[in-house]
């Protein structure tokens, strides 16, 4: 065999930055909406997150979640357009500035934000639990600089 | 304002597991796919990794691949037609096993694997050159631990 023919085997045994990044992503959706799917909220879908996961209590504005989101206004729209349908959201009027509009979470939304955060922390708590010798909070804040470094480009 | 009004705010300052990794994925294949887009291959999107981010120069099955990506085999099967449409890929023979077939690159996939390791190995020396005070190959173990601890539920 020639030195390429293991590729596919080293891959899954060394895997690079995307493939690892890619594992992790896959793995806390699965548990994040497995879970939340079986608790009350069985159409939330991944991507939904780009706003369930960033709305305030007493509501956000589109252009706030698109930049904390980091995907397009357009997009947030979108998404927006979907949790209304679902019940997970409205859109009303913003007291501080009536031209604008806040996208405000519903009692259901409210349920859904509680249970998701609460999912997560349990997933990081069990992730720092199972790797004593690691500090894990130090990983998550290099896990935010390399994020930093590849969005700065 | 009560407590949870910087919910947006504070998920975009102190970023989860599942949005750090969504940064860390999508800042990977947004450069990825940018360079592969503009030097020769336009059509390759982020989801053809499954097949060409493990596939063997001399080929592999697809079994392999869908065991190797954790994708599943119908998944990898349509991936595989895309990329045999596309010019990346034929279907052959397994050599060792007449039954079987294995999913080979062509010239135009060779060249498409050849420049996607090269930019992946690119991007992770500029992370780890931007963080001089961290260990970088410490910071991969860690997170394919992570991996495998989510994957084992």
């Amino acid at each position: 065999m020639h030195s390429e023919s293991g590729r596919g085997r080293k891959k899954a045994r060394e895997p690079d930055l995307g493939i690892l990044a890619s594992r992790i992503l896959f793995g806390v959706q699965r548990e994040m909406f497995g879970r939340l799917n079986s608790a009350g909220h069985p159409d939330v879908r991944p991507r939904h997150g780009a706003v369930l996961a960033y709305i305030n209590v007493e509501g956000t504005r589109a252009t706030d979640l698109a930049n904390q989101s980091g995907q397009h206004k357009q997009v947030i729209g979108n998404l927006v357009d979907e949790l209304v349908e679902l019940g997970y959201v409205t859109r009303q009027p913003d007291p501080s500035d009536r031209r604008a509009k806040l996208v405000v979470p519903t009692e259901l939304g409210l349920d859904e934000m509680k249970r998701s955060d609460a999912i997560v922390e349990e997933i990081e708590a069990r992730c720092a639990a199972l790797m004593p010798d690691v500090d894990f909070k130090a990983i998550k804040q290099s896990l935010a600089l390399i994020a930093d470094v590849l969005h700065s480009k």
